[in-house]
């Protein structure tokens, strides 16, 4: 049954909040691209609204007419060609332009909404309600590595605090083996990897209830653990000798003390506060100082209740491949998780800027092993 | 126990397949480095002369002299450098020089053996002629890889057959869901990533028992399956198309036809054959394409009775990653598998080049999604 | 003889036209980096500002305040780094305050020299006026670079006539072989690379008193010249093979016809104007078509009385290199055009974006062989 | 005039002095390729018997049967594609096949040039001979970068001196200012790019009449001539950093101690010798360290007949271009050193292992400004 007044709401809500998050950039903050993984703002909120714009209203408003013909060349998505390049260079539109077409877009389609909601375009809505959260974490990390790598570690926000710490006392969570479930099985939305609640078979384990601070990553680089060949992968450590990686992302190391790059800016380093932004590499190599492990995906699912999880996208061992049961989506959409089950890992949990909306225990993030720019952190097993 | 008798056998029979396998070779053909992932002949069998002399001449026989100590610079596994650009330049020491180090390691171990085998030197012992049962494989895969990139096609062996055929009528073999049994569990020989048996659940599955033919593979081909994103991962996508891949290694479209090098030169493609040298990316297009989808490793040993395997090492679904119970090697020697379990597919089973000694069904072979130097082929499940 | 008041008016002239280039600029054109040979117009504009205040204010006025000290790791020039990664992320400082910046270095420096104008700060600030007409042409052609690979072709000025067309009948010029003297002779200013007037030797030759046209040139394209080997450089060849280039840099063949994009917007080619955008092995290309050659730089400088040099950078045939005088600027400043003297190619002339002050006939400019994005063109010798 | 004897004594003697120089060499040596800028030994053999048959034999003997028709698909030269890639491969045909390959050429070469040798014929035999001795200090020099990179340091003769010293007191060299002839005049044997005597004019210089030896070079090391960024060009500067280099190719700091690596293998370092293996962008910063300058290679083959050139190749400051008169060869053999005139540096003189036949005052020689593996070394200018 669909609620309209609810998906309206949450629709315009959502529209709201993507560009509450963007309220402190500057004209300019919104055009850069910094790397090749970075999307500049600008064209998160274009592509946010191409999407409702080309899979909603082209669709099925026959009275609708396109906003820009040549907005759908710039601000689509496009899954056959990996390389994000080229957007660096979206100086046009200008930002009042991108507002304007989203206003229109978002106004369009609250009143199409309101006078012809059907299962099918409500099923599509919710799915780009879901896209465009997951946009609005990119936009605070994107905004982040833009600021971040310049020199001048320009403030975002005042208020903002990524660094919230978890007060618990450090505790092995013990699970007794056997037979458990996992995946999705409620009425409300999820993205399709998630998808077949099925059983997996767990041996005994135990899991920490908190994260790894930034305290106790110290003291793996104090300990020489970035200059050890026995804790790493042979691709990991390849990969921290050609990038000369000898901290996690964000970290400076100014007359002798740690600070790292916050949305509040430079800062000394935050000692209680859970490791951000490690890769899979540096995750796995802290595990293996340590002479633990790094807990699968079915391992979190079954223990999380016992975690204050959602401040950190927890690096999984488990490699990111569909559950048993997964089916490709064969909609016309054709969002397709799919395209990615390879050569990536799964993260549990989510972050300070994941939307509350996808902070769910079934959500399965994924990141290549040396990404960082996530809000990635560390949980313990054994 | 150790049955020193059995032991000495092994090594010595294990030596001798490995030079038996060179017999063919021209002087020339065992310097050559054709691609970095290739190794040249000479440094196989360099290399698999000083694992023995390195791990067990020097540390357990206090009357050995080392045979010349530059050779362990030249010959030595490198782990911290994933690299093996260098070894195409080692046309000294000469081929009849390696094969006298071969002989004089050969014999004193050998001897070595005959009056202090121990049960530390024993486990050394059946490790280096796993070991160098290994690198057989590799002997011969790096010897096609050099031979089939030379443009006169060289034939390498007219008796060696590499298309067997699967006579049997193609049939699904069925699995009921449940609890099963996966793991190395006996007392033979096996590699670290193999043990510790462990439960897994599996789901209700249907998995062919018998390989993709050349033939079948054809069709996908003449359907335009290289053409169409819709089949292939999105990385897999961009793969071939930087590579401007269009068909399996080895294949060549000659006046209109098929062909394949083979141990026996340039022949046209046989139909009947299974499938080889295609990469992850490409198994997992064909099988997209059929609707169907690739087995797991798990899915695999637990119905691979039901299959006549060992032709082609066949890819799983599954990611390299460690089981439950996974040690990491603490001895000296430190073969460490786990150094590798990140970004990797596992396959099963083995092929016409495999030591018969490895191709037991635990075995767990593993290679990166473009690999297709082995031989590599496709058994489909749903 | 210093003239004081020649300075200043020179100075803040030089000042203003960068800024009225700029002025078209929306907030976000200023800040995008679509290329790393790019660079930003706010970093130009922030680079020739911190040249003034390194330089001069720095240097010679004792009061003088760092207007921001942080500034000079963010506008430096970097030599010593020849890429320019990381200006893509100059979102702050924002343009008003980089414009802030330049005000108030203007006008402090006004002020200083109204007082205490040397012969050396002279000398300095007269280097700092050339050196920022350079980035004056700069600023156009990366401006045209970002505006240009924007899938929306946006207008820049709709006045701006880039194509200025030669309406002079083509003929050759000829000159008689003999000594002739090159280099810069007069007390204006000059770049050291221009300097000591010496003689040469040249043979007879003939130079074209008019550029190659677009009309020109798309007959060498349709007679298939950019497939025919036998024209171009072994360098060359390559170059075209891997960016798959087919015709000058800003030319769109859309629906049969072709097209440039231009400071005025996407338009149809015009004919009769002088080809830009080529590279020089495009240029070696066309003339190694036409049977005919490009000219030296001394060829050039002797027949260009004859010409209405001016519209297009000219490639010649000669390599950037040292005059036989030549002597490194041995100042605190160091502009070192030295260090860029191997593997450039000289051009002459000076292009429509080129300042006044800087279209002298003696001056050098100098690019790799295979850029582009300024405007070059064609003349030919023979 | 023709004189037969001659030009088929001078066929012979070059194919035979072609094979002494391979004397010293293992089968598998002739195989290896090291770098992709090295060509193994036996596709030198190879390629230079493949220019007679390809040029000669099959186009003007009717009766001549092609020795292997698929022989020209692996030795023929391939200016198109500049990457020697796949030469590493070669290990068939035989290096007993190639020499027979080359006995059935060079017989059947003699035998119809004593029967027809016409104009034609003799021009192009001619050129075929001083390319196969191009091919001779090819030979040496990829010989000693395959040797020389095996961690053995191999002796390929215990006789070959490459270290000749130079005896006669250094003194400057003066010629005055004026008009100078450049170029190939005489009847003699030249390649294209020397040919059309030519004027140039000359300024006051002075020149050294001896090369700098590895004491003095030495010097500049001790001095942090590698550390210091003002001696460099920005590209230099760049390629030293980015490929950690900090002495000549060959050089070896062992235990303190500088040693180079020699035909004779690896010695200590010979103080009195000339400096060997260095770049275009090492020769130029030692030249600029000194306070001086490199000549140009007008200066040079002015200056020459005061040296005792032909121990090192000798860096000039001078690109590689077309002389003024200069002619494509127009024949079927389109021997184009015009191809190569971009990007690179003139090298006059000739080295210890150039072929005497070579060593003219007129020629020049090229390569890129990063190139070390031919005996380069450095004369001073002012």
């Amino acid at each position: 049954m669909i609620v309209t007044n609810e998906i309206i709401n949450d629709f315009l809500q959502t529209r709201q909040t993507t560009e509450e998050i963007c309220a402190p950039l500057t004209q300019e903050d919104y055009v850069a691209q910094s790397a090749n993984f970075v999307s500049p703002p600008k064209w998160h909120l274009g592509n946010t609204t191409w999407f409702f714009e080309e899979f909603v209203l082209k669709k099925f408003d026959e009275n609708y007419t396109e906003y820009n013909p040549q907005y759908s060349n710039i601000f689509k998505s496009d899954y056959q060609n990996l390389s994000k390049t080229g957007r660096g260079n979206l100086t046009r539109p200008s930002i009042e332009e991108v507002y304007t077409y989203r206003d229109h877009v978002t106004n369009y389609l609250s009143e199409f909404l309101d006078d012809y909601l059907t299962e099918e375009v409500a099923e599509l809505v919710m799915l780009g309600i879901h896209y465009e959260k997951r946009h609005q974490e990119l936009l605070f990390t994107d905004i982040k590595y833009i600021l971040g790598t310049n020199p001048l570690f320009p403030v975002f926000s005042e208020t903002f605090e990524e660094n919230k710490i978890e007060k618990q006392k450090s505790k092995w969570i013990k699970t007794p083996k056997g037979i458990y479930e996992i995946g999705h099985a409620t009425k409300d939305f999820c993205f399709d990897n998630e998808l077949g609640k099925h059983k997996v078979y767990l041996h005994n384990y135990k899991i920490k209830n908190k994260l790894i601070t930034n305290e106790e990553y110290l003291e793996f680089i104090n300990d020489g653990g970035y200059s050890n060949f026995d804790f790493w992968h042979a691709e990991g450590w390849e990969w921290i000798k050609k990038n000369q990686i000898e901290a996690p992302l964000y970290w400076h190391k100014i007359d002798g003390e740690w600070h790292q790059y916050t949305f509040k800016g430079l800062k000394k380093l935050h000692l209680q506060a859970p490791v951000a932004h490690v890769s899979y590499y540096e995750a796995f190599a802290y595990a293996e100082w340590r002479g633990l492990r790094l807990p699968t995906e079915f391992e979190w699912e079954t223990a999380q209740d016992y975690f204050d999880w959602g401040k950190r996208w927890e690096w999984t061992a488990s490699a990111y491949l569909p559950y048993p049961k997964y089916k490709k989506n064969q909609g016309s959409l054709k969002e397709r998780t799919g395209k990615f089950m390879v050569n990536q890992k799964v993260l549990r949990g989510g972050s300070v800027v994941t939307s509350k909306s996808l902070t769910r225990y079934t959500y399965r993030n994924f990141l290549h092993p040396h990404s960082r720019w996530q809000f990635t952190g560390i949980r313990l097993a054994k």
